[in-house]
């Protein structure tokens, strides 16, 4: 499980840094890709990535600002031009009323032939669970912006130790009751005198990721329970610490209040992203500064940049 | 008067190359810019040009295609950040019916306030003359596409030769009928026993100059009528001599039949753009050759290329 940045600007694009998207990587786990945002020129950064767009499972939009948006018609025609022009699987997106009118209108006026299904889920404005699976269940809450922006919250299940069966097979020892007392971690005296431990047929129980990324939004509650406990948290830190009051004038934050959601929503690692075009990549080595003096696990990154995301350690 | 390739590429963006855009610069001619096509990306790739947003004054769209489209509404969008907020000057689109739509629904949806106006003249089927002033007249045609595709013939009206009335006064020569005489390039006696040449003082008649800028197009008779005694013809060449029947079935045209019609309309010179993504930009050359064999001046080129268009000698 990866972050990739596909954009990492505000507003409007500069030199080396683009709009804003945001790849999850999930290709161990399912074999897909999910998308945050798609502002215009992501499928040009996709080229420059290992990300096949065929396998772009999600599209989770957290607002409808162009420079979160635009990118999207270009990104769904291409992908109908992805190899095997069959088998293409459907794909989902999510986010504020309107995605599907903007989309429609733009596929049917430029006369694009999509060949794979779209699926739209409006989120109502309250927000709430918007997808779940055996493995994922992804939760929305509206931020405070000047129009609806929601963040999100991906919760990866936690995986329980699980019995190594095929490897009690090879020790000849037929399946029974005792299995059960090995997967609960007991030792087992069997027939022919052998003793077996369980904690050594156990895989280790694995925590689930949690990943909360944030729409533009000013310091907002919201953030805090999206980020919960998260292993990431992804805020906008639009601005530098010093500048909250044209935060607040145009619904974003500053670099020390992204740190204070991170603070209190007692995340593992915040990002930060969505930087003013006023700030060039020297400048994120200050912008992380900022934010360090409220919370220490801070990073800051490129266009391009990845993250992994390991399982936590369980204590 | 110069022109400047911001995308060259056919439906797909691939690593250096974008999807289409074409800049015509008209700074000495009105200090303005005009844009053709403006498919997604355009605004960034415009950031590696000396072009100023703010300046482009039309934007022309050949054709509703997302190659050709999806980059206008973030343009439209990153114009209203261009320094001098106030003031900025109205901007037109030209395109076929349904920009409009396009363009108010993107903008509509993604909330975003445009601090100039935005005319649309949206061009009837048949074509025609579609802009005049006392520089330049504009016509466009339907081609043969898909859907309806628009070529552009931009027409500068010719400079007549202009008498040098400050260089006369220097001389101490009153205004008068010899003004005329001189004018028409005729010798003139002063009462003074000097003794001057209408030819030195009458700067050079300059003919305008004819820039035709084809949409996606099969090879047509329009492209030939609006390309005629062009000084420059840009023409698509999607695909390679050789893929008549492929270009054929997808409207397009082959270096072959572009260089047919640059070879009909008795053009300056033809500029081939549009390449498939299966071309990469050492295979320019031989498409350029191809074209060659019925056309000699021909130019293939990559991305933020610039060519100047000189004024004609006049026999």
């Amino acid at each position: 499980m990866q972050l990739q940045f596909l954009g990492t600007g505000a507003g409007v694009p500069i030199k080396n840094r683009n709009v804003m998207s945001l790849a999850l990587k999930l290709l161990q786990e399912r074999n897909a890709v999910w998308l945050f945002d798609v502002g215009e020129g992501t499928q040009m950064q996709i080229l420059y990535t290992s990300i096949r767009p065929r396998k772009i499972e999600k599209i989770f939009i957290t607002h409808l600002h162009g420079d979160h948006l635009f990118g999207l018609p270009g990104l769904l025609s291409s992908r109908s031009f992805q190899g095997g022009e069959k088998n293409l699987s459907s794909l989902t997106i999510y986010g504020p009323v309107g995605i599907k009118k903007f989309i429609k209108t733009s596929l049917y006026l430029s006369m694009t032939r999509i060949n794979y299904e779209i699926k739209f889920y409006e989120i109502p404005k309250i927000g709430g669970k918007i997808f779940a699976d055996d493995q994922f269940e992804i939760y929305a809450l509206p931020l405070e912006h000047g129009i609806l922006s929601f963040g999100y919250r991906v919760v990866e299940k936690s995986q329980e130790g699980r019995l190594q069966v095929e490897r009690l097979h090879k020790l000849s020892i037929p399946s029974g009751p005792l299995f059960g007392q090995l997967k609960r971690g007991e030792k087992v005296k069997l027939a022919d005198g052998r003793i077996l431990d369980g904690k050594d047929f156990v895989s280790e129980r694995k925590k689930g990721r949690i990943i909360a990324i944030m729409g533009d939004t000013r310091k907002s509650k919201q953030a805090v329970l999206l980020a919960d406990d998260a292993d990431v948290l992804v805020h906008e830190a639009t601005f530098e610490c010093g500048e909250e009051k044209k935060a607040h004038r145009y619904f974003h934050s500053t670099t020390t209040q992204a740190a204070e959601v991170a603070k209190e929503a007692k995340v593992q690692k915040l990002i930060l992203t969505h930087y003013s075009a006023r700030y060039n990549n020297q400048d994120l080595k200050l912008l992380r500064k900022q934010a360090q003096k409220v919370f220490t696990k801070v990073v800051t990154l490129k266009d391009l940049d990845e993250i992994e995301i390991p399982f936590r350690k369980i204590k």
